[in-house]
């Protein structure tokens, strides 16, 4: 069987991509093996991850590369091999992760930590063990290995559970993983796509208090309105640290600056509290004392994304409990624009492209 | 009733001594409480810490300062509403800690983490909720709150006993609360007083394997009967990270210098492994590379010290595994040459004062 359809997307073929100068262009997806998913995109988030990876932020790119890791759509072709129960015409989505070594012997893999395997393959700029490139969702149709493959819940919608894929995992994985919930005092640091979900998700688990951090004021409504209790605009209140001292168990960081003022963010932490960084910035976080982690037993963490069966759970919770992200829809005919918008951060607060073609028909 | 004894031991004067300067003198110790116990002095450590404070390393110290907590003893005045069974004549201890709020509503003394308490008293150079300075067991008599004062367990001898207190539970309490023990392996980072006591409780705690981590390979034979099965000598492999990339669960760094090699060390760490320092510098720790967090889903952290049934714990353990430390005693009158010793680096791996006039006497 040969495929009916052409894979064709927005390519950047150079780091000045990031500045919305890709361009619509045909490629060769992975080869096709028969545990793999075909993907009708009908919406893919713009994360920005995707603006990092276009102008080779955070290391060099192989181009051309295709953008967006945040992709819902249809499946078109299911492999033979596939032991999800994914049938053609479901929807389905593919997050960050689209491939893993996934060997018995693979401790990572091996105990639902995916995410974590040092064999892990992007959803785009990855190379699969097969040795073909990956290729992102900016894009008429994705091919990804069904392991990776999520089926969405009926009552989510396609341009609401598309950045969830990232975005949102990104922001729960490490709430839950470190007790978010009744009881508990959260911070979310920066008020941005992934602070958004922090929110959302941190209200979702039944945190006792939210604190929204971010440098001014011109979030707060959106982050009350999101579900925060409290708010710390820290370029307005120069004792911001003092006054908020010891006040949360857990912050989630989403900001990626490597100015972050990050002895100040751990002074906001109770004993034994902790501080996890998911922004990733393209350079250094700031030297630290490290003083602070030892007189309150405090930590600092990283999280990456989620595996397959926490984005279960999480879109699980979603439906559950009715949790609405802020989107955007944006025609994936002006990705580009899209692309420009969201890195002069006007994104609230999350650009979803359409793919209005494969949407219309579907 | 007022004491039958006086007050007197080393007392730093001012930085310089640190480098063997101090002068034995009387001083006033704390305004007796009825909650309070006085030890007479047989055996004390000499800690990092002391030289740290006695050099106004971290901060500036309140001079005089007498030196010394990791104190044994005998009890020889117990006030009449002292709670712990503690009687004239029993062997007993005080360690790093010797006061806290103890307050009710405080979070963290009503809930066993007395040392995380925001008023915690250090045994020297501390400040006592009454107004009272504390000082060290460089000295004939200590005199402590007796929620801090620990009974020796009659198997261990006071020598050995002393450097517990301080050394012993820095490194046992890190280990003990991030799940050392069978299944994990282990590195220790720092052959000196802390990491000998690393490697000595990691194993008592049934790790599966102890790395010891130093510069060179002199301190290897020592490690190595010490408990270590591994030993790397950083300066001896250019590419020590990357050969023992992955293979630890949890890591204990003793060291403090603010050069260390941070990213390496968090190389060696495996998906979701612990990187907890408890060598307090008196600088920064290096600026770090934030993906090495968020990839394996790792943490940086810090320990102070332990919670006084955390104290009596360790102890438990020593006597039942029949865990010695080395150590090397050193009479109480030639203090300023130990000091002077042990900041050079010659102590293996602790140097314990012994008042011989004290000692002898009972």
């Amino acid at each position: 069987m040969t495929s009916q359809y052409k894979f064709q997307g927005w390519l950047g073929l150079d780091p000045s991509s990031a500045q919305g100068k890709m361009q619509w262009k045909e490629y060769e997806p992975k080869t096709w093996e028969e545990t793999d998913v075909d993907i009708k995109v009908t919406h893919c988030g713009i994360c920005g991850s995707d603006l990092h990876t276009l102008r080779s932020g955070w290391a060099p790119t192989i181009y051309p590369c295709c953008g967006g890791h945040e992709i819902v759509g249809t499946a078109v072709r299911v492999g033979s091999k596939v032991q999800k129960n994914i049938k053609v015409g479901d929807r389905v989505g593919v997050g960050a992760q689209s491939g893993s070594c996934l060997k018995p012997e693979c401790e990572e893999c091996a105990s639902g930590m995916e995410n974590h395997c040092p064999r892990m393959v992007g959803t785009y700029n990855g190379k699969y063990p097969n040795g073909s490139k990956s290729y992102g969702g900016y894009a008429d149709y994705c091919r990804a290995p069904s392991h990776f493959v999520i089926k969405i819940p009926d009552s989510i919608p396609s341009a609401e559970a598309a950045p969830m894929l990232c975005g949102g995992i990104t922001a729960y994985s490490p709430l839950k993983n470190n007790g978010c919930g009744p009881g508990k005092k959260v911070g979310i640091v920066g008020v941005g796509g992934l602070g958004h979900f922090g929110i959302l998700y941190a209200k979702a688990l039944g945190a006792d208090s939210i604190t929204a951090i971010s440098r001014t004021s011109t979030k707060k409504s959106d982050a009350m309105s999101l579900g925060a209790d409290k708010y710390i605009a820290t370029d307005e209140d120069p004792n911001w640290a003092k006054h908020h001292a010891r006040s949360l168990d857990l912050i989630v960081s989403t900001v990626s600056s490597p100015s972050m003022p990050l002895e100040k963010y751990l002074q906001l932490l109770r004993t034994h509290g902790q501080f996890i960084q998911v922004g990733a910035p393209e350079d250094r976080l700031p030297a630290f004392n490290v003083f602070s982690l030892i007189q309150k037993g405090s930590r600092i963490g990283g999280s990456a994304i989620g595996a397959p069966h926490e984005i279960e759970e999480m879109l699980e919770l979603t439906a559950r409990k009715g949790v609405k992200p802020w989107i955007q829809e944006r025609p994936l005919k002006e990705a580009n624009q899209a692309v420009r918008d969201m890195d002069a951060g006007k994104a609230r607060y999350r650009y979803v492209l359409v793919n209005e073609g494969n949407d219309a028909k579907l």
